[in-house]
């Protein structure tokens, strides 16, 4: 069976003005890999709710799960859940249990449960919620649109209180091998081996070090010993 | 008038299988803010023809510019110059021109122009091509497509050599206030102020840090005294 596939949707104007530079989309690269969900797309876009529905849109008719990172804070510029509700048509207001998680949270803390933080605990109709250990405000779980802060800190709570409920497949493994040869001297051999294992995937990664040539190939796919043979041949092919 | 608008297409499985971090869209959005050419949404696809031709065909009808990068090498996984010819219904092969640049590089090299390296001399019909200072494989520009390579060294002397070309707008300013409060606390004067200054893209970038929370305001515009009003009547009100 094929392993589930996966897009993410990167929210908010930071990336897109050279701000920030991500880490949000790495880590989760790193994470569905582990898990055997394979991450086919990302898009980031900015908070605009038009771009932000038809993103959702797309990218959740098109692959079997979206994970979101932004735009779910109390600020005027947290969009997204309304933006989920929108792509789904579904109503959305706050909520019973969202809204005595922050509740308590915040008597914990003596802060006041303002309008702005009430914002929230807006959720869609039909949402399950995702845990948040790191600051209490929960994302949710929108059919197949995991929606998560942007925060690295909480994203990466959310994450980790998503995956144990997702089924993956097999994860994907890789190895790599440095070849101190310039790309063009390589790519015959190699377009020979990929043809010769169309179910790994074969990348060369080139690169220019002190002035000299070389590329990382990065051999990747379910099956262990196939990589190792790949890779065994490469290395005798190459001398290396 | 506005500013152009652009879209980035990063092509390549290194940075879905979270192997690579990214490092080019972040230059990018950088460069194209200096520059005054607003990037609305950024796309990652892997190594797959039909999703590169379906992403630059809605990109390219969507924005001003799209700036792709990744895939213009030699190997068997390099096919972002195919898929832009057959995005745009053009005739490929190998020109004349981008010829004759390897075959010059490669001599002095004393390096074979073989086969694999004469794919990179494959430039679509119309397309005008990028100068490539590092390396001398030219990227390419086809009708609104700027077409460049992955390697994060390259990417940059593309991108520079490319720059000249655009005509952009005004440059994007910001500044940033840091405010030492939770942005529920926050929420409601700052709401206040985007919505008195409509012209402005006011942002809020939480942080936690040592137990505290905190909030990172961004104010961008092109109007760089609105921006200054816009700040000091946030840092009166927040008594920063």
């Amino acid at each position: 069976m094929p392993n589930p596939t996966a897009a993410m949707l990167v929210i908010g104007d930071e990336i897109l003005s050279g701000r920030t530079r991500d880490a949000n989309m790495y880590y989760l690269a790193g994470e569905l890999t582990t898990h055997g969900i394979d991450l086919r797309e990302v898009r980031v876009v900015s908070d605009d709710g038009p771009a932000i529905v038809a993103a959702v849109r797309a990218l959740s008719a098109n692959f079997d799960h979206v994970f979101t990172s932004g735009g779910i804070g109390p600020t005027h510029d947290d969009i997204t859940a309304d933006c989920i509700a929108e792509a789904f048509d579904a109503a959305i207001d706050v909520r019973d249990d969202a809204r005595a998680l922050l509740a308590a949270h915040y008597e914990r803390q003596g802060s006041e449960l303002n309008e702005a933080r009430l914002r929230m605990a807006r959720i869609p109709d039909g949402a399950t919620l995702i845990d948040n250990p790191v600051s209490v405000a929960p994302g949710f779980t929108m059919q197949n649109v995991h929606v998560m802060a942007g925060v690295p800190a909480v994203f990466r709570a959310m994450v980790a209180s998503v995956m144990p409920t997702l089924t993956g497949g097999a994860p994907l493994l890789s190895q790599t091998l440095r070849i101190d040869r310039g790309e063009g001297d390589i790519a015959g051999p190699l377009g020979q081996l990929a043809a010769d294992y169309p179910e790994l995937s074969i990348g060369s990664y080139p690169f220019q070090k002190d002035g000299a040539y070389g590329s990382n190939i990065v051999i990747r796919g379910h099956n262990g010993a196939q990589i190792d043979a790949a890779i065994v041949r490469l290395a005798k092919e190459m001398g290396v």
